[in-house]
């Protein structure tokens, strides 16, 4: 699985964990809520500072959110 | 310590572990050799797609190369 796509799965489950709306994120990260929900479908290639400012935000750390957990790295192998 | 930093302490610490030199992972990521020297400097904010390369022409993982250690994270409170 591309890292694009493992990070918009860690971003979307790290931020429905707490209960955020991505305007609530995007007000916290100061990002825009549109940004956030590109990100959340891989659409944009993310920055490391952005990552940072996410995983700050949801009171996570940047190598969090791109940790390949059992099912994003068993798909790498399909 | 911002992440750049982090990453770029990570990014020469797993190169020079592997006794590769900028120029070998370079070749092997794609990438040219003058913007590795400038990652490792913390001169640029690397997208999740560079550091993928950069973790997987390492044998890593992009979560592993943006995890703050003991050193970089106590840094951090200073």
């Amino acid at each position: 699985m591309e890292i694009r796509e493992v990070f918009a799965q860690n971003l979307r489950a790290a931020r429905q964990a707490k209960g955020m709306s991505q305007e609530e994120l995007a007000h916290r990260a100061d990002i825009d809520r549109t940004y956030i929900s590109s990100l959340e479908r891989s659409v944009y290639n993310a920055s490391i500072d952005v990552v940072e400012r996410l995983a700050m935000a949801l009171g996570t750390e940047a190598a969090e959110l791109l940790k390949r957990s059992q099912e994003t790295s068993t798909n790498q192998v399909d």
